[in-house]
C-alpha cells in the first residue's frame, strides 16, 4: 500500500445510534467504512471512505471456499476531553501483516492503514459511545476476492475497516466466569494457523463452545493439540494464572495467538515489579496449585473483555473454584489500569494511548 | 431443507463457452447457479435456479471473519449417448452434512440438494464439455451470512451450487508428479477440522504449497501434526502406496478427509482381490520400503485428478524415486476404470454412476 490519497464519499443518510444501555457487541455498524483494493499488477489502489453498504463478490471468490482472510480487533474510546483515543493500534497493523504472511496474503502499509483508520474515525466520530465501559469496536480485515476454485493464493484482495459501537462487556461490573477445559476439540497446533488471526481458527472453535454453552460454561479452556496436557488459551483470549505470588502465562509456542492485551499485561506487571513468566503450564500443575491453595487468581485477556476473571474450571468433570469465585485483586487492578489508559484517565507510562486529531 | 419447489429464472444472455483446449480448472462459470437461504425461524427457503451473478453480503457477514463455510466438489460428464452422468453424488451431499455438523451449520436435505443439482445441470447441460478428459466441475457450498462480529454460529446461511467446465487434469496423459514431504507446516490435527471440507484447512495449506512450488515440487505430502512421523494426505488428495503387492492408505484418524475417490478405490481393489489395508504408515517405513525395493507405486486420489501418480518424494532433502518416475500399472488401471465408470464407458459393478434425466 503505497501512500496515496483517501477519497471520502459521505453517506447521504445517518443511521440511528443505539442507546448506551442497548449496545451489544458487533451487531450495529456505523455510517461509513474504509476500503482498499489489491491486484498483483497494481498493488493497493482505490483507498476510500465510503458509506457502509453490502459487498458485491463473485460466488467463486476464494474467501468463500478456501478461507483466505485475516482480521484484527481494537477499540476507540472518547476521552473526557472529547478526544478519540486508540490503544496501541500500530500493534494491530503489525500483527495483521504477520497474519497475512502466514496466509500468503499481501502486506499492507501499516502506517498508511493507521492513517486510514484515523480518517474513518474522524468521519464517524459521533458514533463513539460515551457511557462508561462503552467503546467503538474497530474491525480491520482482508479477504481474497479472486473468482477461482483452484487451491492457490488469490491474486486479488480487499482490505476493509468497519466500526461497531459496543456496550460494556460487564453490564454489572467485572465478574468471574466459569470455564470448561476442552479435552476433545483442538483450536490449533504448532505448524498450523494458531498464531495468525484468521477465520479458520474461529470456525474450528465453534463446536467446543457449543458444547460448553450446553453445559452452562461461558468459555472453553484450550489445551495443546499434541498431548492435550498444556494450557493454551481461553475462548478467544490469552490466559494468565497467579500462583504463589507469581503470574504465569503460556509461552508463545507456535499455536497461541500473541494478544496485544497479553503483551501489555506482561509489560505492566514487570513495571510493577510483580514476577511474571511465560512458560508451559499443564492442567496437572494447575490442579496441584489449586489443591495446595497456591492458585490465587486466573483470568483471560483480550480486546473485547480486557480482563475476564475465571471463577471456576471444570476439568474432566472435576470442578476447581478459584479465589472463592470472586474477582481477584490483581485482575481488578489490571482491568482498572488498562481501561484507564485506554480512556485516558490513568497515567500511561508506556505511551500506549494514541490520540486522533 | 424441506421438499419445496425450485423456481427457475433463466439468464437473458448466454456466456461464451471456452474451447476444449483452452479449458482450465475453476476459472469460468456457467450461466446459472442454484441458491437456497436459511434462517433459524424458517429453515431453508427460496430454492431457486438463477443467472450466475455476484453475491451481495454485509461486510460483517460471519463467513468473512470466522470462516464458517463448507464445500463439496464433484463432476458431471457427458456420456457418448449424450446423457449427463454423475459419480456417487449422494456421497458428496452426505459428507457436506458431516462437514456442517463439525462447523455448527444447519443440515441440508441431501436428496433435495441432489434434485436441485440435477435441475441446475439440465438448465446448463450445454456447458458440459465433450472432449476426452473434460468435465463440468460442480461446487456446492454453504456460507454463514449473518452480519455479526461475535464468535458464535451464524443464524443465517446460504447454500449454493456453481458449475465450471474444466479441462483434462492431464493435458498429455496421466503422468507422475514430484512431491515434497512437509516437516514444518501442518494441515490438520485430531480434534481440529481436518475431517471436514471447510475453508480453514485449505487456507492453512497455502504456505506449504508456496514453499513446495518455489522448490519445484507440485504437491506437499502432509505428516501428522503430533509426531510429524505418519503420512496423512498429499496436497488436497488422499494418498496410497503399493508395497510388496499390498496397497496401503493412511487410516482415517480424525485429521484426514475421507475422500470419495479414496473410498471408491478401496472398494475397487477389494473387488479385484488386491490386498488393501487402511493403517498408519510412517515416512520411516516408506523410506525402508523404498530402500528394499518393496515400494512399487504411490499415488494421490481426489476428484480433480482422480489418480495422481507420485514419481518422486523429497524428505528432508533426500530424494526417493518411485517406479523409475513412471506411472505404475495399478495407478493406470485404477485411473482408466474410475474415469471409465464416470463417463459410462466401463462396466459399473457398484452402480456408482447416476444418470440425470
Amino acid at each position: 500500500m503505497t501512500v496515496q490519497t483517501i477519497e471520502v464519499k459521505l453517506s447521504e443518510s445517518k443511521g440511528e445510534k443505539p442507546l448506551a444501555e442497548e449496545l451489544q457487541f458487533g451487531r450495529v455498524f456505523t455510517d461509513h467504512m474504509f476500503i482498499a483494493d489489491y491486484c498483483e499488477e497494481k498493488g493497493w489502489t482505490d483507498h476510500r471512505v465510503v458509506p457502509y453498504e453490502p459487498l458485491t463478490l463473485d460466488p467463486a471468490a476464494i474467501v468463500f471456499h478456501y478461507g483466505q482472510t485475516v482480521f484484527e480487533g481494537l477499540k476507540a474510546y472518547l476521552s473526557k476531553e472529547g478526544k478519540i483515543r486508540l490503544f496501541r493500534p500500530e500493534q494491530n497493523m503489525r500483527r495483521m501483516n504477520q497474519s497475512c504472511e502466514r496466509l500468503c496474503m499481501p502486506q499492507i502499509d501499516e502506517e498508511f492503514a493507521l492513517e486510514a483508520l484515523k480518517q474513518l474515525l474522524i468521519v464517524d466520530k459521533d458514533w463513539i459511545p460515551k457511557a462508561e465501559g462503552t467503546s467503538l469496536y474497530i474491525r480491520p480485515f482482508m479477504i481474497a476476492t479472486e473468482p477461482y476454485l483452484g487451491v492457490a493464493p488469490s491474486t486479488k484482495y480487499r482490505f476493509m475497516i468497519i466500526l461497531s459501537p459496543v456496550g460494556s462487556y460487564y453490564k454489572e461490573g467485572i465478574h468471574p466466569v466459569k470455564i470448561l477445559v476442552e479435552n476433545e476439540y483442538v483450536r490449533a497446533v504448532d505448524g498450523g494457523t494458531g498464531t495468525a488471526k484468521t477465520a479458520g481458527n474461529y470456525a474450528a472453535s465453534l463446536k467446543a463452545q457449543e458444547v460448553a454453552d450446553q453445559k452452562g460454561y461461558s468459555q472453553v479452556l484450550w489445551l495443546d493439540g499434541v498431548e492435550k496436557k498444556y494450557i493454551e488459551e481461553v475462548g478467544s483470549m490469552n490466559v494468565f494464572f497467579k500462583i504463589n505470588g507469581e503470574v504465569i502465562t503460556p509461552e508463545l509456542n507456535g499455536s497461541i495467538l500473541e494478544g496485544i492485551t497479553r503483551k501489555s499485561i506482561i509489560q505492566l506487571l514487570k513495571h510493577w515489579n510483580i514476577p511474571v513468566i511465560e512458560r508451559k503450564i499443564s492442567m496437572e500443575e494447575l490442579k496441584e496449585a489449586h489443591a495446595n491453595g497456591a492458585l490465587e487468581e486466573a483470568f483471560g485477556t483480550g480486546t473485547a473483555a480486557v480482563i475476564s476473571p475465571i471463577g471456576e474450571f471444570n476439568w474432566q468433570d472435576e470442578k476447581f473454584v478459584v479465589n472463592e469465585g470472586k474477582t481477584g485483586e490483581l485482575s481488578k487492578q489490571l482491568y482498572d489500569t488498562l481501561t484507564g489508559i485506554q480512556t485516558g484517565t490513568v497515567e500511561d507510562p508506556f505511551n500506549w494511548g494514541v490520540e486522533v486529531n
